[in-house]
């Protein structure tokens, strides 16, 4: 791998504090660069069987044969799915939740409920957050923020969704059974938890682009992928311009859950900012689901990215095989109700960069 | 006022990294303190004709007296009032919008569509979170830190809430008239915003207890304020032990929004722990209306906090009536999809020590 010497940002001269000056919004930088970069000590991911069943199912560290979970409705599925993941991702840090400063979590229900009901099992102080399926990379650039700052040392980041729970709220509850159209996601069953920490082994978050929020005008509730792709196109962006540095200075470039046809309008946009991704880029919703499992463009949702990365792509770290990683969750930002309002889907892209 | 010399926290020794070395739940400290304590330069604040007729309705910047404020909807105009308030907030500042390094905002509508709204139109990093009616605190928190760390210098913190979608989207839409409980609380119609900076004049944020979600069985949708007054007591007593301050070290300590009777609550909770709060308590549900307001136990929402503390408290503050604040916002944590499926509903309430 080559890598890009800019003049005063590459990684390996990382000059924090960056955000220095007036600048006007064009040329803002909005990438942060961690002068003690934290490390992801462990991550964890459970998910169900169609995820299982897909083309990295054997990364997984749970997986549930039964979507309900013994519970009454998916929403309880849900939570427990979250809690699972949050307290695997514990033990293989080989910490105990007491140690645990901050738990930082989102997703897609009403209210982030979700995360709310594992927080109060967890007892730790809760930040909850919100940027729909960017959430993951929002809380690991947070965490990152308030890790590298010396004022906390162990963050748990935890996102979660579920294919029922997120249908009935986003589009029509399950049992209608609704057509869904050719450019149409699967939400991820699934939840993935990282732990942050300034101390022990692991592959560290060097830096981080806070995304802005981007609208192309998109108001079909089924399109994601089209909604999102601009959004991710407009942090990468950013990142390359702020760290002077090109896709081929990755291993690997990922989006969280833009899908097959938003993966394909993302290169597309990148190209016409100078930009050709090529083989190193992938969709973590390309990656989840194979072709013949009828998901049409792929994985979406909150579990989508942090799956795929607490599982699949930490242990590619971790191996070796990948050095150097960037992770762009994509989350498109309305609700139903201002969808039916007439309002477009607004979009967002937070990316962290991983290295080993 | 007696300032109590605790041996090694007292505020003027601010020693921050206090997250150090493993501790047990029971005794862990939740406090951070600023080594560098952002400032917060200005503040607006955004209401209704009610709220600007409560007993503190000369101190806000803005009165909207149509409540859809010229749109079609109500979503529209909470919209429009949380972007009144944040533009109102950085012309105060002498900033320009492309000064602001991050706007970080978050409102109790479903996917917090609000804030996400007004992100697009700014232009600039956003950071969605949810806390419900804490996130206002939540936000001056984490802001807090990534600007002390000197990540940033320039950061947005606002929420936003509206009667009417607040009640159509928790309780009934206005439209059913239905009956309110006489312990039910008012959502404030308002937005407000601070700016927060790593320059400038203004008081200081020199510490933040992130807080622990906790819930106490509450399940009556109408019944906040006894659902968040354990939280209260939970955040409140953490930052009492952790800094080895009293309620006589503030000159006032604030609740968001627990109204008259979860400020009892409160108060008898503090007591069984051995603080009496006295006349310095005051909550800013019970300070922004008038009891011939016929809102019951007083405001609510995500805006009721803020509202307050951007006019009101911030003004007091800058004319030397208080040098030390502490705002504890209050948020309940649950959806109307999880208590009609059985659950409580589980809260949270973050806190912020303000100093002239």
């Amino acid at each position: 791998m080559t890598i890009h010497k800019g003049d005063n940002c590459g990684f390996t001269q990382a000059s924090a504090p960056i955000l220095n000056g007036k600048r006007s919004i064009g040329v803002k930088k909005q990438t942060v660069f961690f002068q003690n970069p934290p490390k992801i000590i462990a991550g964890a991911s459970v998910v169900t069987d169609r995820e299982s069943k897909g083309p990295i199912g054997q990364y997984f560290d749970i997986t549930e044969h039964d979507p309900k979970m013994g519970k009454k409705c998916f929403e309880s599925a849900e939570i427990t799915m979250m809690d699972k993941a949050v307290r695997k991702a514990v033990e293989k840090s080989g910490k105990r939740i007491g140690d645990i400063d901050a738990f930082m979590a989102g997703d897609l229900l009403n209210q982030i409920t979700t995360s709310a009901y594992v927080a109060r099992g967890l007892e730790i102080p809760f930040i909850g957050l919100y940027n729909a399926c960017s959430t993951f990379t929002e809380a690991i650039a947070i965490g990152s923020m308030m890790i590298s700052s010396g004022y906390y040392e162990n963050i748990l980041c935890s996102t979660a969704s579920h294919f029922a729970t997120a249908e009935r709220q986003y589009r029509y509850p399950l049992e209608y059974g609704s057509q869904r159209p050719p450019y149409a996601q699967w939400t991820v069953t699934g939840a993935g938890c990282s732990v942050l920490s300034n101390k022990g082994e692991g592959p560290r978050v060097v830096a981080a682009t806070i995304g802005r929020v981007i609208d192309f005008g998109i108001n079909d509730l089924s399109n994601m992928g089209a909604a999102m792709a601009p959004a991710a196109m407009d942090s990468m962006t950013r990142l390359f311009k702020d760290t002077d540095t090109r896709p081929e200075d990755y291993d690997l470039i990922l989006t969280g859950d833009l899908g097959k046809l938003g993966s394909d309008i993302l290169r597309d946009l990148m190209r016409e900012q100078g930009y050709e991704l090529g083989q190193r880029y992938i969709d973590c919703g390309s990656l989840i689901y194979d072709v013949t499992q009828k998901c049409y463009q792929g994985g979406s949702g909150a579990g989508c990215s942090a799956t795929v990365f607490n599982s699949y792509i930490l242990r590619k770290i971790n191996e070796g095989e990948y050095n150097r990683v960037a992770l762009f969750a994509t989350g498109a930002l309305m609700s139903t109700q201002s969808c039916y309002q007439g309002e477009t889907m607004p979009s967002i892209s937070h990316g962290i960069v991983v290295e080993r």
